[in-house]
């Protein structure tokens, strides 16, 4: 069940990484190297920051088929998938409460306090995005402008590891904490909920 | 015999860094950094990747010193080597075959199926490259339209833990392997093979 | 005292971290990730590369709340730090100098040798700015022309690890070791030092 759910996340997460190499105009390659890398790169790194390794991301090898199968997917059928974006945009925000409280409630299991096993479940969250980001030499996107979407997984992350605290075990914190980030990410599309700026650089000259 | 070769790879690797921190205009440092990052940031990711800590490539002082000594060489005599472009482009598909080949048999050593350790060995072959080609901000080579680089690496490596699978020793399987890496960068080259790209966006539109 | 001086050093790099998150137009989160791995970034490489996992930049949440802390102050009087650039740019010096002899004593201390010891000092001192310049699709400050920086880290790096050699304790190494950094640094910036460039390209042609 929980396989299950987490292979879905990762598809999901590849067909958005797969897309942005069509829109890049990379070759398949590209194609399935980007559906890859952002599914697997965030909980890869978290799993090397943890000493998870060989990670499963690697050692199961349903874990590499998925983003590939995603990719080849992208590939064929993407002008279908670009009309698709709103429910891609929705189960991509399924994906990322999921990754958010997977990767806080490994990250405790592996002995770390709550504030890093949060910062590790938003690390395995958006690690992906961001390193698809920087391959095709763009900002990433939660560091910019745009709908919420780092504060939602640290939302979820900070739930899920403070319940741990808490004495509820992950059965029982899992599902709430993903509900809180996939509703405040879904809130934030909807309403264009966007994090603050700095104030302006000449404020005080 | 192994480790020379192993070596000779890495020197071949680091020239082709070094000459991109000359393009791009970087001092010394860049050259230095850029000749190290590209012949050793594969197997450095890959060693993380599979827990195999402190990695040869920095307990071993001979893989530090080999890109280290080729960035100088880079440094001073970058204007002959840029007229040696081809000689280079085939040594690289030489050191192109050693790391794909050297990569997915180490990984399959530390007990991974072989899909991932074959992933691994792609990544051997090409992560220092992809590295390299972030600092100096440009889209990976391997992602974009240009000869076959990825593929032969990933055939190669495919070859090798298949190989393995069948009850090969490296020693056995090693060479053909890495055979088929390097004939087919080298035809892709001559013949300017590409891998194909995702359909036209607006097809369906 | 030795934590007292390493929240110190990160504080400072976060800071300029920070900075940099503000000049690009990032937002909050933007502020808070560039400072967080301007800070921690090159010591979680040093520790993911040796195997000391869990880092203590994560296993301690003393490393990650400074940098966090640093953000929001950087978020909120921004317009004041701009005017301290000068002031900033000494502390970095000292962060620096400290990065790299910390760095290079703990490798030492897991057994690598001297060159690869003083290679991770240098990552640690540098590793931050350069995933900070990535991030923010620049390329790394120290791989291009300009005010040595790169070279006074790994200065101080081998004085580190050649006193070790020696015999000498890290307690008498360390602080003459990071005067060193510290005191080039400095004198680069005072005197506009830069690292040699490559000859000209067409200079055999």
């Amino acid at each position: 069940m929980l396989l299950t759910l987490d292979l879905l996340g990762i598809f999901v997460f590849a067909l958005a990484g797969g897309l942005v190499a069509v829109r890049k105009e990379l070759d398949v390659v590209g194609v399935l190297v980007l559906a890859t890398v952002t599914a697997l790169g965030g909980g890869l790194t978290r799993d090397v920051l943890i000493g998870a390794v060989p990670p499963p991301g690697l050692a199961d090898w349903r874990y590499l088929m998925t983003p590939l199968a995603a990719g080849l997917f992208v590939f064929f059928f993407h002008p279908a998938l670009h009309r698709l974006e709103r429910p891609i945009n929705y189960a991509d925000a399924g994906g990322l409460g999921l990754f958010c409280v997977a990767g806080a409630l490994k990250a405790s299991d592996y002995g770390l306090n709550p504030l890093p096993a949060a910062m590790l479940g938003l690390v395995t969250a958006v690690g992906g995005g961001v390193m698809r980001d920087v391959l095709v030499r763009e900002v990433p996107g939660i560091l910019r402008r745009g709908e919420l979407y780092a504060t939602p997984a640290l939302a979820g992350a900070i739930v899920a590891v403070v319940g741990t605290e808490a004495g509820l075990d992950h059965a029982a914190i899992g599902p709430p904490a993903a509900v809180v980030a996939i509703v405040w990410r879904m809130l934030a599309i909807h309403r264009g909920w966007m994090a603050p700026m700095p104030g302006p650089r000449d404020k005080s000259s």
